[in-house]
Order: C-alpha cells, then sequence, then structure tokens
C-alpha cells in the first residue's frame, strides 16, 4: 500500500503510463510535453493540459487574476511550443469557491482568452465546479501541426548542445523571496523575477521558426526547471549532460536573489523553477543557425552545455571543476 | 461586487461566455455539451471536460476507485453522445493528496482507460498535481463527427416531442438515499439506484445511430436533472415544453425511493440528477423511427412530452391538471 508521497511524481507517472493501451491513431502517448494524435492522414494534433493549484501555485494577493489566467494559458502554450505546433483551441475547467467574486472569476477568463488570441488561439468551453476548500483551474490545450514533425523528448545524443530561453530561474526565485520577504519582495530591484513567474513569455512561433530550420532534435518546456526537464530530456535520449556555469548570460537579479535567500546561484539557475522557456538538443552544426533565428525572433538564447554518454549523469562545470549538479527538479507530492 | 452563489452557476456561465472572442474555425463555442471545432475541411472535433470534486461528487467510501473513473469518462463520453460525436482522445488532470494510494489513482485510471476503450477511445495524456485539502479529477475528451452533423441544443420547434433515454432520476436519488439511509442505503433493493450511480450506461452508439436517421433536431445529456436540462434545450430553442407524469416509464426502485425519502417522485425523476442519459428533440413524423432505433439498440427510450411554444415555461401534466414543473436542476454555487 504505497501512498503517493512515498513515490513522487515521476515515479506514479511511469508506472500509470507503463501498461496504457493506445490505438493506432495514438502517434505518441502520455510522456511528452503533449501526446500526437492523427485524425487524418494530413494533420497531426497535440493535446496537452495543465493545472494550476490554489497555495501551491499561485496566492491571491500576490497575482493578479488577469495574470493568473495568462499564466495558466502560458503554461499550456509553452507545452505546445515544446512540441513545435500551433496552438488552436482550449476548453478550462475551474473548481470555484461560492464566495469567490465573479469579477475575479471574469478576469481570469479573461487573461486566458487574451493570452490565446494573441497566439491565435481560442478559449472554445469549459466546465463550472463548486469547492469547498482548495480552488483549482485547468487548461486542456489542443495544437495542430504537419505530421512526424513534431518536437519530443527523445532524439538527444552524446554531442548534441543545450540550449536554453531566456532566464531560467527566475520564476522559481519568485516565490522563494516572497516567502523571505514577504511585502518586501515587491522592490523594484525584485521585479525581473515577479514578472517571469507572473507573465512568462509564450516562445510559440520561436519554436515553429526554429522547427522549420531542422537542427533541434529533441525538447522540452521548463516547468519543473533545468536540473527536472533536462533530467526527462536525459532519460529520453538514454544520455547524459554536462552544464557549464560559464556559458550562461549574467542575470544580475538572479544573483542578487541568490545572495539574499544564501543560496547558490546554480540552485536557482537549475532548480525547480517553472519559467516556461524551451530547453532544446540541437545538432552540433546547427548551432549558428539556431543563434540567427533567434536573433531575428529577438528571443534571449544560451547555449550552455552538451549531452554525453553516461545516461542519466548530469555534471555541472565551473571554475575547472566538474562535479554532479547539485540542484533538483520539482517533483509534485514529495 | 457579486459572489458567485448570488449569480449560480448558468448565470456565471452566461455573462463568462457573452463576450468571448472565437475564430473562424470555431463551429460552436461554449454553451453546449461540447465545442465544435474544424482542424480541416473534412471533419469536425468536438471538444468536452468535465470534473468531480472530492466531497461534491463522491465520497471514498461509497465508490470503488474504478467505478469513480469509468464515471468521470461517461460524464465525457455522454456530452460526446448528445453531440451524435464518436469519442477518440482523453487527457486527464488529477488534483490528489499526497497521502492517497497509488492503487487508488491507478485504479481510477484503469476505470477511465477500460470505460473509453470500449467506446474505441484512447486515455493519451495527463498532469498530476498535489493538493492539500479537497481532491478533484478533471478529464477532456476530444471527439469527431462530419461536418455539420454535430447534434446541438438549438433546434426544438413547438410541437416536436421530447424523448429521454433511461430512467432518469436513479442517480441523483442514490446520494439522497445515503444521506437519509446511511449504511441501510446497501440494501438490495436500493442497488439499481446506486448501480445508475455509480455506473451509468453511454449511449454513444446509440446516439450516432439515432443521428443517421435524422429526426432528432436537438439533444442535450441529462447530468443536471431533466427540469435543468429540458430548461437548457427550451432556452436554445426558445420554446417552453410539457411533461405527461403518465409517459414514463414504471420505476418501482426510484417509487420506493420517493416514498422513503417523503419527495414526490416528480421531483426525484426530473430534479437534479447526474443520470448521463440523452434528452432529445424528435420531430412528431419521427418518432416511430426513434422507436425502431432504440429497440434494435436495446435502449430504453420514452416520449415523455412535447415543446410548447410559451418559451421558458415547463408544464407537469398529471391526473388531468396542468401545473408548473416543480422540480429543479442541479446547479453549482448557489
Amino acid at each position: 500500500m504505497t501512498r503517493l508521497e512515498e513515490l513522487g511524481e515521476f515515479e506514479l507517472i511511469r508506472r500509470l503510463t507503463a501498461n496504457l493501451r493506445l490505438g493506432p491513431d495514438v502517434r505518441e502517448g502520455p510522456g511528452d510535453d503533449a501526446a500526437v494524435v492523427r485524425p487524418d492522414p494530413g494533420r497531426d494534433l497535440v493535446i496537452t493540459n495543465d493545472a494550476l493549484i490554489s497555495g501551491r501555485h499561485w496566492l491571491d494577493e500576490w497575482i493578479e487574476p488577469a495574470d493568473l489566467g495568462a499564466r495558466l494559458a502560458l503554461a499550456n502554450l509553452s507545452d505546445v511550443a515544446a512540441m513545435a505546433a500551433r496552438p488552436r483551441w482550449a476548453v478550462i475547467a475551474m473548481g470555484l469557491k461560492p464566495d469567490r467574486l465573479e469579477a475575479w472569476v471574469s478576469a481570469v477568463q479573461s487573461g486566458v482568452e487574451s493570452t490565446l488570441a494573441r497566439e491565435n488561439a481560442w478559449l472554445v468551453g469549459g466546465n463550472l465546479g463548486s469547492v469547498e476548500l482548495q480552488e483549482w483551474l485547468c487548461l486542456t490545450l489542443i495544437g495542430d501541426v504537419q505530421p512526424e514533425r513534431a518536437w519530443t523528448r527523445r532524439g538527444a545524443r552524446a554531442g548534441d548542445l543545450i540550449a536554453v530561453t531566456g532566464s531560467p530561474g527566475r520564476a522559481g526565485a519568485a516565490p522563494r523571496l516572497i516567502r523571505r520577504l514577504g511585502a518586501g519582495a515587491r522592490a523594484a530591484e525584485w521585479s525581473p523575477l515577479l514578472e517571469a513567474w507572473r507573465r512568462p513569455t509564450p516562445r510559440v512561433d520561436f519554436a515553429r521558426a526554429l522547427a522549420a530550420s531542422g537542427v533541434v532534435v529533441a525538447a522540452i518546456d521548463l516547468s519543473d526547471g533545468v536540473a527536472g526537464d533536462l533530467g526527462h530530456l536525459c532519460a529520453a535520449g538514454g544520455v547524459g549532460a554536462e552544464l557549464e556555469a560559464s556559458a550562461w548570460g549574467d542575470d544580475p537579479p538572479l544573483e542578487a536573489a541568490a545572495r539574499t535567500l544564501s543560496v547558490p546561484l546554480e540552485e536557482l539557475r537549475a532548480g525547480a523553477s517553472d519559467d516556461y522557456e524551451l530547453l532544446l538538443a540541437v545538432r552540433a552544426s546547427g548551432r549558428a543557425t539556431c543563434e540567427a533565428v533567434a536573433r531575428e525572433a529577438g528571443v534571449p538564447l544560451h547555449f550552455v552545455g552538451r549531452f554525453t554518454p553516461d545516461a542519466g549523469v548530469i555534471e555541472w562545470l565551473e571554475g575547472g571543476t566538474r562535479r554532479p549538479l547539485r540542484a533538483r527538479g520539482f517533483e509534485h507530492f514529495v
């Protein structure tokens, strides 16, 4: 009789999906950023869902409802981006308390709707339920992609390069600062971190442009943090990875947060953090192409390491030393 | 500053969906049993979602996890059936407590999976989150249908007949008996009601066979009870309805429940009840066709009334008298 807290989220997922039966129209089942199905020969659909849980993913006093809705949409858009697909339609489910204000619900929905609309995707339906104790929001997003063109987590080989968009770690640092500093986290110096947490940037267009270049061989979105999500890419590809401390761009607000929280910068950068950025495996010959596409799109992109033959081993290279990565990704239940 | 409990579920839905922007590929937005979208000219997709909330939709001690999963699948299959569509793929989201047993989660998923598989639909992905206080399960189901062939809630005209499958009211009577009788509700005489609650019957194949006959002009699934869902059909069609007490089949267990609960049979039959049966508007000339399809499929079907010109008025005809229907459908938040 095993409890979930003894297993952790990913072992539970492994067990739940190990023997799932799937029909021939299912091209990718559970285990990637989104499932891939084929309604007709000419087009694949990707399907993903993501939920935000009150007290765990958000605190009312720290996020405006429109930003909360936007974040829910972005969590899903990020999964669709990580499949190099085009977002199309979404349905929302909300478990809400009876004393919740209508204006709040309406603003959450507007945040979802407008964030999707900017990517030409539409909120087409939903389901409302009443809860007594703990509210939640759940969005399912469907996208489309040309058959066999979806990025998956598989495909990284030893020698492939590791690239990340944006400034990973900022989103995860924000709630830690809030817990440490309370209202002090509202100071201007922390706003880049709070913004990364409240309003991540969708990478949908960039992913599709990059997919067209053909140099990306595996992809995942950063929702558990670099250590966790790079671990998923390594597991799917049967490889290991090494990260170069010096290859990440400077990030003064994140460095300040590391000092204030008295934790190594590495822990913020690679530990639990839902940045909704892209983590990519790129053929070594494709680096210049990737950089050109990123420059064209105005997307910050850093090559921060490479995949190695040592399956499952992730190392951190800093100041001429090499050691196992200390940071851990986010995991529910444990 | 209006709270949800002041609005009720349906007024909230009306407000949330009144000004939703939708793209040209969205054929039916929110407000029906499922949304209808068109990825390509040759095929429409229907998208629906439904959630079950602990303490509200289920109590652990009264339902086995496999039945709970089956019920979650059936709530969604029922929406797809009410669109006369074919279920294809689903994703699940679960908010679970860390001390929940793995075996329970696995059984819930098996219930979902096997219930979908019997209809040739597949669970292709999911999302797990950890909650402290109140668990929930949310399923999104995607189906397909030939373009312009999905049933909607619109289309009932005065003179059209009202048909229902199965024995509406049984599912809603079960939790009321449990609250009244406690362990006494486990007596054999109540098992048809408890079974209707725990294991409703999918009407997917029947709906598709009936749709091919072309005599159904509007449809909804019974998830809020006949009074509520007939109200939705009337509102969508701009019509009223009259129900004939004598036209419903005898239902001895439901009649016994009415006596035990000291409520009129009408209240159980037409009041809040999530039976996941079909409520249909049928052209008067199509009655014999419907009955033949139902007989062929072995599905109980009763013609229980007709639509009238009095928009929004639902009447109950019993023993030569006519009066407003007293029963009320289920509504969250109020």
